[in-house]
């Protein structure tokens, strides 16, 4: 499919193109390795340097670059939502009929709306709600009593625990576990003893949760993603955990029992977030960072020693770092001296 | 359903009621966001704010707490087991038949107990042994000579490899993967050959192990979960590894080859484990912990430069150790210059 | 099966016997817990201790070390190499017969070669290429329009989403994903868009994937993987990542959006990449080592304060640590006081 520039951004706010807006634009490129017919976007000042020589035959970005802009330019504030918005009239638009593939099973006493999609060898169990235009990838298993919202995808192989509430326009990955027994157990003479997982979990409208991404029921409560949340692949979300509306948490956090994650917040990947602690709204939290105490104030938070440097120069650090007593001792030895010769 | 107090607790030891055996109980509850009817557990201080106006109809608490109790309290020396115990009368109770489901693909020699059962869409290998009570859920794959003990619960979409050795009253959750090929590669002119990997895994019994966790089968022996052993989810437990008896590991640790960690051990979410480094029994490793070396002694042992503070401070500090040499050298200086002066 | 010494290393270049070449070998087994009749490889120091014990009735070893080898030594400058070869003698050779499993459900227009196997309950999408002497694992997942290479093995429970292209002789564990959306959202009013992911994901030749681990498509170019990379479990390669040819990557890695690895890295367990950094070709990432800027040189590179002390010393360091700016104020007290001395 060809559109016009013109076309792309008829239905966008305060988006305005210098160039020729007849252009025509056969799909999406980026900026350094474009190719003619295809738009691109400017976001990241890691690429402004490819800007001068693209050979995109359009790039959507700021007012700001724009001056530099040596093709037709689509002028956004907000280059990145344009570019998102543009991008998706590229999607595949394969469909895909309505209705229960035939080696799909379905348990008792469903509502399963004519418009959903149940695909290939789904499992589907009883009492289950499933709202119009959902779409059950292949293999993907769904326990007793789940409701699904409607418009909500699930990819292939999701498995979704018994009771579990989705909302609306969720999308969840490949592989991911909804609802799964939350880790308790009590110690007894030595040996643990299972606490019974009694809650469940509940995910808002628009959610987005990433492949292979495990979210526990709640032992007694439930867990909650509110609306909004975006969680990246192989996150680990404990039970009793709350993860507030709109935040958005990049791959490989783990999150432990819980934890209470404030809304708008940004956390970055490979965070650690210990139980019971609480996060305020607007909290950013770089890459690693490993929370574990309670964060009352908004603002960028960070831990540990970061960036890698060559191994022998890590040694030396970490030696010093180990002779900091050593060190604190020497200069209270030289302080106690200057003190006596005053 | 509704109990009684005292049939709650008819059959566990050193467990007393102070105030009314006969108070009904419908179900379990935080003591935070309690209901009436409802019964709830104090184990954690974080929560002992909320005992004095908790609505729950009952306390599970020690006595030392029962003293500010204003409900019924059910007094014992370890509440958290306690209340294990008595949660579990209100577990869903929904049964399903024996049987294997007629959608399940099951190879041939294989010794299913009559009283198993095999979820829609499971595929069982060949010489498979299944014993009695054995839950196998939906979407499992069993590989061929697998072999399950009594009462073991695989949930939906599990992966279990050929020859793999399975204990009785086993749990693992969906999205599981045990016996996978070890990570061995051997390099020969620059590119990488896989070592063929001979061994298996083993599972003792009473072991749970979370959802997404991975286990490696062996190099040439197998690597093995000793009885009693929790895992929680997405932790990565490679070949050759064993784990003792009775250790608990939250989610998303990662276990390297060959590494053994010793019976009753607490290893903390997020922490690392080098290869072919031993563990002593009763070893403590807080969250996030990085093992490199083996540690022979119990104790509680940690690792690196904890606690996130706001970003700023965070990168002065960095920059302090970057430039903790300079800082030597400048009481180096200053120590000669008092020595001359002496 | 048993096989004279002489038969396992006849086609292996440059590789001796010092001792009797018709010794029979009827399995492998380690140095420390040889049985009679088995082969032992020595190649981690660690392991030296137990040769002169062994009841290994052959080790493979360097010339150096089997000058104290007591039993029959066969000897190769790369012992892990020619283990791996040895040992292949005894992996099982259980075959299975080409075909398509009747439960398996296969898309239309797809071009299965007659070599190959799709297991029970696979679900193949339309438009799929599958070439010679593939094994498609029971229940795993193929989108439309993937091609997968001559010999190549997916094992059960893998998910490979729609247009992927997978090489010859490649090997995915169970519950691999790969080309699930990339983790792309653009903020408008505080509230997050998805971009739409594109892109797709290209495996080269050779490549081994590990259990649990994700590989986003790209978001507008492709996601790849060259040739020879070796990828152990849970590991998260995230969109527009490239990794190059003969990389290997140990377990739980995280490698943010865009990062580019060069060829023949080794990248050591837990590390974490951040998104648009390049590695150069031969660089070497100590376990748990996280990468925020660039790295230009080969060499090995490290990060962090790592190694687990008793619990105790760890607070007594993080202490100091927080303390550092204070030293270095009382650093500088003195050394205005010795220069007005002067």
């Amino acid at each position: 499919m060809t559109y016009k520039l013109s076309e792309l951004i008829k239905n966008l706010e305060a988006v305005t193109i210098k160039g020729d807006p007849d252009c025509l634009i056969s799909g999406v490129c980026t900026i350094q390795h474009a190719q003619p017919g295809c738009i691109a976007f400017l976001t990241n000042s890691l690429y402004r340097q490819y800007l001068q020589t693209t050979q995109a035959a359009a790039v959507i970005l700021t007012e700001a670059d724009a001056v530099n802009c040596p093709v037709n330019a689509v002028i956004s504030k907000n280059p990145h939502y344009t570019y998102a918005k543009i991008a998706s009239f590229f999607e595949d638009q394969t469909k895909i009929s309505p209705g229960i593939h035939s080696s799909a099973v379905v348990g008792s006493d469903c509502q399963l709306s004519p418009t959903a999609i149940i695909g290939a060898n789904a499992v589907i169990g009883n009492h289950v709600s499933i709202a119009s235009h959902v779409v059950i990838g292949p293999g993907t298993i769904i326990g007793n009593n789940v409701s699904i919202g409607e418009s909500t995808q699930l990819d292939a192989r999701v498995t979704i625990y018994a009771n579990v509430k989705i909302g609306k326009r969720v999308h969840i990955l490949s592989g991911a576990v909804i609802g799964s027994d939350g880790f308790g157990f009590a110690n007894q003479k030595g040996s643990w003893h299972k606490v019974p997982q009694l809650g469940s979990v509940e995910i808002g409208d628009d959610v987005d949760i990433g492949a292979n991404t495990t979210i526990d029921r709640g032992t007694v409560e439930n867990t909650v993603i509110e609306e909004g949340v975006k969680l990246d692949n192989l996150i680990q979300v404990a039970h009793n955990v709350r993860i507030g509306a709109h935040t958005v948490i990049a791959g490989c956090v783990a999150i432990a029992g819980s934890a209470e994650i404030g809304k708008h917040c940004l956390i970055g990947g490979t965070a650690k977030i210990a139980g019971h602690v609480k996060i305020a709204d607007q909290v950013i939290l770089t890459g690693n960072t490993g929370v574990t105490k309670s964060i009352t104030q908004p603002g960028m938070y960070s831990s540990g020693v970061k960036g890698a440097v060559p191994n022998l120069e890590f040694r030396k650090t970490n030696a010093r770092i180990r002779r900091l007593d050593h060190l604190m001792q020497r200069v209270k030895t030289l302080e106690d001296l200057i003190e006596r010769k005053k």
